[in-house]
Formats: structure tokens, C-alpha cells, sequence
């Protein structure tokens, strides 16, 4: 198929984890259980909350990864793994991932430094899936975030996803149109995706289908004569106004018309007085082009006649914080019966240790209130506990959830976060504490390190 | 395998594709060839040239594109294609690709509105392949030019892609490590890319590694005991300098050091001075977390003893622009042995008739002057033709170029670029002209459209 195919699952990583994969092996520390907690660690400044999502297809990395002879093999003559033993590949060729997932459900509304997932496994299992859950979690929240802040600013009025083309890759597009479902757009233009997921497709036409005829006239009345009253014309190839009266002529049913190009608050009202004049006051308006959470507020708040959005590259790419600072992080490990907390202290890379769990607390309404993030030993009675078990030993423990209660959570939490902390600008910083226990366990650490008494030591030094 | 899978080609594609293959077939115009060209429409603030890349992965597609027959019955059942007759879906099941493709070869610098690639086929054929060859090309295509940049503030110094962990989905790392290899970088950390493609893969440890022992020492030790000299040893888990410190103490043999938090310039000739006082001039300094062109350019100025970069999050997801206005449009139409050539006059969003060449002029020194935009068929002696022809009937001309004759023609192309027009910030616009044939034909075009006699007409209308 299309080289490179991202689905080796095996070797879909980075180099190190692979070599400290060996160097544990060989250090006799394969069976070592260790815990890793998969965060963001701050959130872009034009964010303030993430909506989370990407946690199936982390599940199906799990249940999936494995490697193929022709990868070991790879594996054993590149000279990266001089310092393996044969023993070492055997053990590959036999891996499977048989630990525990702890996760936040997809659809969660989450925080800075409050972990996505929470892996517990035997450290190779755990430390060779860093790089793809990285990948897979972080942009399919990403994406989740961003459209929950465009349908936000549509306020009511349908947000299609119609960005695979802008998106960072092909698959890139597919998982954005699973993303941006989740994040509450009514549907895709991605026929995969509804083939695949089942998520509500959505097309028009283009410009191309209007200037493969002679006459603009003619390439509406096919159409239409086709498709009938779920026809959407796109107007404006040569030029809207006229584009809207020749559908209009037409004499035929189409349920609605595109703009995809101009000033959409100016023209969409021109085309609306025409609409309404020609005796289709139930005709949409769909606008696409460039829109965001900001051009989608603006147009609302003027009140533009536009029904539907059709929003791409700026959903696709996020394009105003295309990345987050998504980090996978060792916090604890087991060896011989004997747990040992870690944490970094790298400047301004702080981690905390221990297994962690966010604490959640309501109001009277079910609104958000603020998070505790401790210890998953701690009990907070009043609080939920937003990380639940997805497998154990490897397996499963409930069958997945339907796309479209994900979809419900999404909104369901939405909602009961504040609107005062889900602003488009400027918004209020949602609580977060980090628990006592937490804490201790932080300093606890931190002082196994003598050599570096406080946290200032190192920005002291580098300041 | 992970749902949702991009390889089922067929499908990849935006619904109204696939609505207006039925409607092109029911309107008895499916044998009508189109001429479609992929260009991007205008460079990003940040960008004075693009380096191509991706081609590759299109060509495949047209190589692998069908559809299978549980996609079709989808489509059947689907109530988008209510108007489409079952002859439609048989002439579906029997799609390949007949057509021809010229593409401008990977590793090519070029500029806003220039082909990257023009597609001539059946109506139906080509304009199926909109949404996947978009995504494909411009990814990869924002990718390289990204890492044109990196590369070129690096000066000489080595550029490694760190990024797979933050690109947008598994499939998006892997294109990002085949793109950045182009622009120039000397690797990538992603083990799959060098497995699929060849590509030179490079590791250190990560902070796990050193947190999994008690003993920051302990863990160099282990790691420089299995890998010898080709050990590089992370050291700012708990401080850098007491880092490498412990690093020198060991009297083992290791390759040279990562930093991968902190204060670069303060942090990199601090340890370098540690380094060359415990005598391991010769051992080398990799830094890595959050590095552009921008902090790049800074460090090389300032002498900052770092000898590779690790570059991840900003070349992957092309932070500061992680989009390009990629279009792929109707130039010409042959319905009947009479050839139509087409255009849109949409505001701000002309697209110019005709199959086009892209004539590139060189100086004395072999350096770029200026292009000029032209119909394919004319003749300017004196300049380069950058289209050349890919596929023929839909078959492969020529093998397949290798990705490191690419990267080589990308960096030939890159110094044929004056300087003045690759600078990093406030570069000088390269020259590219219309050629009077094609703006005469874009007037031609534009005539037969009297509602709108200028193209101003409609800007003045949204004014």
C-alpha cells in the first residue's frame, strides 16, 4: 500500500525507547513494573481547557502491538543494538502488552498536568508505547479542544468538519473528523470516516463541478436535477449575487447554497434578501473558508443569516496552537516488591511522582468547581474520580463506548464547566490544587537528590 | 488493525467528490478528460519559498487507488447517492487510474500559485484524488520547507527530527521524518521510518531511563556498559552540570551528552567546559526541547557549543504556519475532442486557466533569477521546464527516485536560492511573472462570463 504504512505498531517509535527497551533487558529489569501518566503539561495560552480525546485507538495500540520477524530482524542488524543480546530479540518477538490502563473517558474535560492515561506494566511494555500515545492522544485532543471552542462560538447553528484536505497527512484527517465529532460538530465531509466510524457525512459540490460545464445555469439544474432537495449549490465561482438568482431561475428544489469565499457577513445577507425574495425564506446558508472560533463569533454576533459552518484548516491543524506539550511521564516503579518514586526536576520540567488520580468537585448545579490532583490512594468522597480502569492485564474490561455517547459526554461536560472558565479570550483559570500527599511525596523525592537541595538550584545557575 | 485505518484509498476522499463522480456520470460526462493543477495559493507570512515533497506517496495513491466492494455498497446504501443509478456503482467497482500526472520532482524550491502537480484524466478520476493528493502534498511539502529553514540557521551543525510524539497522529510523524529527510535533516528518531524507508535513526535515553534506577550514576553506568562509545547520556534528569559531572566520573567511553531543558547557551558551555576539563574535547553536546530556526539562528550566533539539534514539536506540526492554502483546480475540460479551458473568478480566489509549465531562469552561477508561470505550451528556450511527466496511462515512467537522491536535489535546489530570498525573516519576494499567454487566457475565460465584466466587480459589491 501507501509507503510508509503507519500500522507496524512495533516499530511505530522512537529509537530510545527501543534501546532502553534492550538496556532494561539486559539490566535484568524487564520485569520491573513501572507506571507512566500521560499529561499535557501546560496548556497554550490561547486555551483553557482541553476536551479529551483519542483513547480507542490507544486501546487498539495496546491490544494490537506486537512485532513482526521482518522488524526484529531489522532490529538485530541495525547497528544501534550492537550491545543486545539474541535473548533480547527473543523477548520482542514474544511481547505483548499485558498490563493495567487507567484512563480519563474520552470526551472529559481536562486541565494542565492532569493525566490522560495512566499505563502500569512491565517497564518495556510501558516505556516502548510513549511515542504512539503521544501522537494518537495529543492530537485527537487537540482537535477535540478546538472544535469545542467553534461550536462554542457557533452558538446553536451546525459546525461540519470539512478539513481532511488542509489536515497533516491522510490518516491526520481521518482522526480529526473522529475529533472534531467528539468535540460536537453535527458531522465530516470525510466519507472514510463515515464509513469507518459512522459519523454523519456531508458534501456539496465544488468549483470544479461548476466550471466543468459551459453554463453555471446548466451545472446547477444537473445537479439538482440529481440529487433533488438535498442539493447545496455553491455559489460564488464567478459571482454570488448571480449565482443565488440562476438557482433561484432554476425552478428546482435544493435545500441550500455555499458561500466559500468573500465577506461572509455582506454577501450572506445579500443572498438571504434574495432567497426571501424568491420565495425560499427555508433555504440554508452554508459558509466555509478560512473560518474560526473568532471570524464564527463575529458573524453570530452581527447576526449574519448563515445556518451552517463548514470549518477546515483551522479545526484540522488547530492552527493557532497546532501542538501541545504532551508528556509521558515514569512515576513510579516496582522492582523485587518494592515501590520507588520518580520525578524529574529538570528546570521548568518538573514531574510529579507516585500514581496519580484527578479529583473533581461539583457544585449544587453539577457545575465544575475546581480539581484536586493526588494521590490515587487518597479519597476525596465528595469528588469524582476522573480516571477509571480500561484494562487489566491486558484485556478489556468493558466493551468500547459508542462514538455518539462520547460524543453526549463531550457535551455533558461541557457544559458543566463554568462559562466564566471556557472563554474564547480571556479566560478565568479553572482551579487546579495539588493534593497535601501529593506534595509530600514531591519533596520526599526531590530529597533522595542531594546534590540539588531545592528546585532553585538549577535555575539559580542558569539564570 | 487501529480504527479509523487510512488505507482504504477509495473512500479517503471528501463526500462531494464521490457525489459529483455521480452526478459527472449521470450527466454522461464521465469521459470527459479534466486537466486539475495542485498549487498553493499564497506562501504563509513566515515563508518566502516551499520545498516540494510527497509526490512519492501521490503517486502510489493513483497506483493503489480503487474501490472495494463493501466500500461501494456503502455508497449505495448511503442516502447521498440516491440519485446516482446502479450502472453508477459498477462503474465504480472497474475505477483505476487511466490518467497522466506531471509533478514538479521532490526537493524542488517553489513559489506561491506554481503547480507542485497537474493531473489529466477522466473527470472522475481526477477529481476523486482532490482530498487525498491536498493532504498529501502539502504536509509533506510545509514539512520540508520548514525543515529548509531549521537546517539552514543550523549552519552546518547536525538537525535531527525528534517529533514523531507531537505530530498529528502516528502517520503524520512518519511523513514528517520522509519530509524533514528531504529538507535537509540527517535523520530521525522514528524507528519506522528507518525500517519503511531507509532513513538513518538516531536515540539517546529519555528521562525514564535514569529515573528507573535510584542512582543517576547507576543508570549512565548500565547504559554506557551495553552501548560503548556510541552512548549519549541525558543529564539534566536532576541538574546538568552534576550530570555530566557523573558522566565523566564513570572513566567509561560515551559519544556526548543531550540537554533537553534550561538555558541552552548558559547550560551547553557550562558542561562543555566540564567536558574539555575532564578531558573529552571530543565528546558531543545534542540539544533538544522546543528549538526552532528562530532559537536556532540565536544559539549559532552566540557560539553556543551545541553540536547536533533535536528538533521536534515546531518542524513536525510547522508551528508558526502549520497550514498552506493548498487548492487543487480546474484548468481545462476536453468534452468531445473540444478542449474549454476554465477558471474562477471567487474573491481573492482566482485560479488561472489552461495546463501550465512553471519556466525557471537561471543566472550565470547556476543561481535562480526569476520564474515565469506559463501554458505548457509554450516555449522559452532559455529556461527549465520544473513539470516533467510521472505517470502515462497511469503507469510509472521511471522507478522510483531515491529518497537520498531527493534530499540531494533539495539541497542543490536550496543553494541555487540567492540568499536574499531564504532568509529566515524579511526575505526579498522571488520574481515569478504570468506569461502574457496565460493572463490573455485567463481574460478569454473571463469574457464569457459577462455578469461579471472585471474582477473587480465583486470585490466592490462585498466593499
Amino acid at each position: 500500500m501507501i509507503s510508509p504504512s503507519p500500522d507496524r505498531l512495533g516499530l511505530l517509535t522512537d529509537l530510545y525507547e527501543l534501546t532502553m527497551a534492550a538496556a532494561y533487558f539486559e539490566s535484568g529489569k524487564s520485569q520491573d513494573v513501572a507506571t507512566f501518566e500521560l499529561s499535557v503539561r501546560t496548556l497554550p495560552p490561547q486555551r483553557s481547557f482541553l476536551l479529551s480525546a483519542g483513547l480507542e485507538q490507544a486501546v487498539e495500540y495496546f491490544q494490537n502491538f506486537s512485532f513482526q520477524a521482518d522488524e526484529i530482524d531489522f532490529l538485530r542488524k541495525h547497528s544501534a543494538f550492537e550491545g543486545a543480546s539474541p535473548a533480547f530479540f527473543e523477548f520482542l518477538a514474544q511481547l505483548r502488552f499485558t498490563g493495567t490502563l487507567w484512563a480519563v473517558p474520552e470526551g472529559t474535560v481536562v486541565f494542565a498536568e492532569e493525566p490522560l492515561l495512566r499505563v502500569t506494566a512491565p517497564i518495556v511494555e510501558a516505556q516502548i508505547a510513549e511515542t504512539y500515545l503521544l501522537a494518537m492522544l495529543t492530537y485527537q485532543t487537540t482537535v477535540a479542544t478546538k472544535t469545542a471552542r467553534i461550536v462554542q462560538a457557533a452558538a446553536g447553528r451546525g459546525v461540519v468538519e470539512f478539513g481532511t484536505r488542509r489536515a497533516h497527512g491522510p490518516q491526520a484527517g481521518l482522526l480529526a473528523a473522529r475529533a472534531s465529532y467528539i468535540g460536537g460538530c453535527m458531522g465530516t465531509s470525510n466519507t472514510l470516516a463515515g464509513f469507518e466510524l459512522g459519523i454523519p457525512i456531508y458534501g456539496t459540490t465544488a468549483h470544479s463541478w461548476t466550471m466543468s460545464f459551459e453554463d453555471e445555469e446548466e451545472s446547477f439544474r444537473r445537479f439538482a436535477e440529481i440529487y433533488g432537495p438535498k442539493t447545496v449549490l455553491l455559489i460564488d465561482t464567478y459571482d454570488p449575487a448571480e449565482g443565488v438568482r440562476k438557482a433561484l431561475h432554476l425552478g428546482l428544489p435544493f435545500r441550500g447554497v455555499r458561500l466559500d469565499s468573500g465577506d461572509f457577513l455582506e454577501n450572506s445577507r445579500q443572498v438571504r434578501k434574495i432567497l426571501d425574495e424568491g420565495g425560499r425564506p427555508d433555504a440554508q446558508i452554508l459558509a466555509s473558508s478560512d473560518l474560526n472560533e473568532y471570524a464564527i463569533q463575529t458573524l453570530v454576533e452581527n447576526n449574519a443569516p448563515i445556518d451552517l459552518f463548514g470549518v477546515g484548516t483551522e479545526l484540522v491543524t488547530s492552527r493557532d496552537a497546532p501542538a501541545l506539550s504532551g508528556v509521558y511521564k515514569l512515576t513510579e516503579i516496582e522492582s523485587g516488591g518494592r515501590v520507588r518514586y520518580t520525578a524529574k526536576f529538570s528546570e521548568s520540567k518538573i514531574s510529579y511522582p507516585g500514581k496519580k488520580q484527578v479529583y473533581r468537585f461539583s457544585g449544587p448545579e453539577g457545575e465544575y468547581t475546581r480539581d484536586v490532583l493526588g494521590l490515587a490512594s487518597e479519597d476525596f468522597p465528595e469528588a469524582e474520580g476522573l480516571l477509571t480502569p480500561v484494562l487489566e492485564n491486558g484485556k478489556r474490561l468493558s466493551p468500547p463506548p459508542l462514538l455518539e455517547k462520547i460524543r453526549e459526554r463531550a457535551a455533558k461536560n461541557l457544559s458543566r464547566l463554568p462559562e466564566n472558565f471556557r472563554r474564547l479570550e480571556d479566560s478565568d483559570t479553572f482551579p487546579v490544587e495539588k493534593s497535601a500527599s501529593l506534595q509530600n511525596l514531591l519533596e520526599e523525592v526531590r530529597s533522595r537528590y542531594t546534590l540539588l537541595p531545592t528546585g532553585a538550584g538549577s535555575k539559580e545557575k542558569s539564570s
